[in-house]
């Protein structure tokens, strides 16, 4: 099998490719470099075991070439930060939207005709029932990173009912773990080692999201898609449990061996666009006989033990 | 009220226009004139009352400063050909999703807050329980119209959720009338009049929608913008009833006075990304105090019989 995985240098995107090597298939990442980073991938390739090709998918005539003798594909590729839709409002379009357009054309094009597609719990915006089922309607996001993922949800369906594509959509919880370059750990533990007595924390600390491990990510994707045949299939991936930022607060500085004091920018939410709270139902996936290897706390723990490393060394 | 109305030299745009200028409000009209026409709002601009602005929304800098001075903002422009993405993918891409980008994007930084938006049954996609209410989950579109159409209300919700917009998203069912440019019974007139003892109709003719006469629509619209303040209102707009493709064909032929035979195509739908039945629940919308004029049958007839003096004279 060969697999071509867009943003595959980044943070989950290199812990696919991880598990695609194992394997023992063919990897063929796509990624700008843009958040991703070549040395998550250097293992792979030294030793020869993937080819990663720097391209901008914005630009459909530098994408097209690559899908060529592609059997099934991966798109991961994204902007990372939610938060950036607030001050520059075309990146989410560019490289959200846009770019999964050209990544579905390429694939028409050269007859490439399975793609599995990262989605997320935003697209089902404010007010939804937690835990939320995917058949929550209607999902009206309020962010632009949101309303770039539902416009590659929808680009998807067209390219499966229209052309015969076969396709998996995930709906991401927030994922976590090593080699993470964006999110609340990441951001907490370069506050603290900048001013170690003081944690600003955005908003009131109240948010409540579900955080899901990189590798049970991955996991999670390849066996759903060695599980699932219907032409298009439709999945949370997450965790049964959430945790609040004020306790990932508590968890950070404990592991980092601080005595911060939390300070909260105050207000039910980080910034406008973002969802307080968020839980996703996962009953489908446990369905198809997947088992997670943690809950929230544990991946949160887990994570600020690893990026520590990462960041401080 | 200074309203700005994208499309409105259009099939719905020009009738919706109608309706402005009867209420005495102020129009400019953006539109590219691609599919509509200067003589439909040819009263109006004789008698001085509205400004036509020639402007192709894929542009954002031709775009940006006609909305200097707008109250509020009806978005119709859209490629209203749904099979043209069969054979071209990226038309729905560019005149959908970009064009409604950039027209929330120079609401954005012209500071006009309010919007309504054209949006369409088809964001559904297929299987949903009929008739289908605003709260069906989830809305996987078959079509590429379909998904710029989705990528259209998450784009909407965003700008609501973050730059604090208020907005009213009307997903329509087919809407049909006079200066009717597309659509099953403009292409029935035309192939009649080509051949007129022959009809070919696409798919089985068992297809069955609802078609709501253009005026009720515009007036829904209306009506709806009045009478909620919400900072997002979704509503369905459509009639209780449908009509069947075959029945239309037996309709046509008898307005058109001919003895015509119907010869079908075969398969469930008309082209690959139709979908082949389709009713809205239209509750919310009755709830406002909406009344319709007419359901499905007499919107057939009525339209029949204007299109066939619109194209036959």
């Amino acid at each position: 099998m060969r697999w071509l995985v867009t943003g595959g240098a980044g943070f989950i995107g290199s812990h696919v490719v991880d598990r695609l090597v194992e394997r023992g298939d063919d990897v063929v990442v796509l990624d700008d470099l843009s958040s991703g980073r070549k040395e998550f991938l250097a293992h792979h390739l030294d030793a020869g075991r993937i080819t990663l090709q720097v391209v901008d998918l914005t630009d459909f005539e530098a994408t097209l070439p690559h899908f060529a003798g592609i059997d099934r594909v991966i798109h991961l590729a994204a902007n990372p930060d939610i938060r950036l839709g607030t001050r520059v409002t075309d990146t989410d379009l560019r490289h959200g939207t846009i770019a999964t357009y050209n990544v579905l054309e390429s694939m028409r094009q050269h007859e490439v005709k399975g793609i599995a597609f990262a989605s997320s719990s935003v697209v089902y915006g404010e007010g939804a029932p937690l835990p939320t089922p995917e058949t929550h309607g209607p999902c009206i996001p309020i962010s632009l990173y949101g309303a770039s993922k539902a416009a590659g949800e929808g680009l998807i369906g067209a390219y499966v009912g229209t052309f015969g594509f076969r396709a998996w959509i995930f709906r991401f919880a927030n994922i976590i773990g090593g080699r993470g370059t964006h999110g609340v750990i990441f951001d907490f533990i370069h506050k603290l080692v900048a001013t170690p007595e003081r944690l600003e924390v955005l908003g009131d600390g109240r948010q409540e999201k579900s955080y899901m491990l990189v590798e049970d990510c991955a996991d999670a994707m390849l066996h759903v898609m060695e599980q699932t045949d219907a032409p298009l299939t439709l999945m949370n991936l997450g965790t049964q449990d959430t945790c609040s930022v004020r306790r990932i607060g508590e968890i950070v500085i404990e592991v980092m061996g601080l005595q911060a004091h939390m300070d909260y920018t105050g207000g039910d939410r980080g910034w406008a666009g973002d969802i307080p709270k968020a839980r996703l139902a996962i009953e489908r996936l446990l369905d198809t006989g997947f088992t997670l290897t943690c809950q929230s706390e544990e991946a949160v723990r887990h994570t600020a033990n690893l990026l520590l490393k990462e960041i401080v060394g």
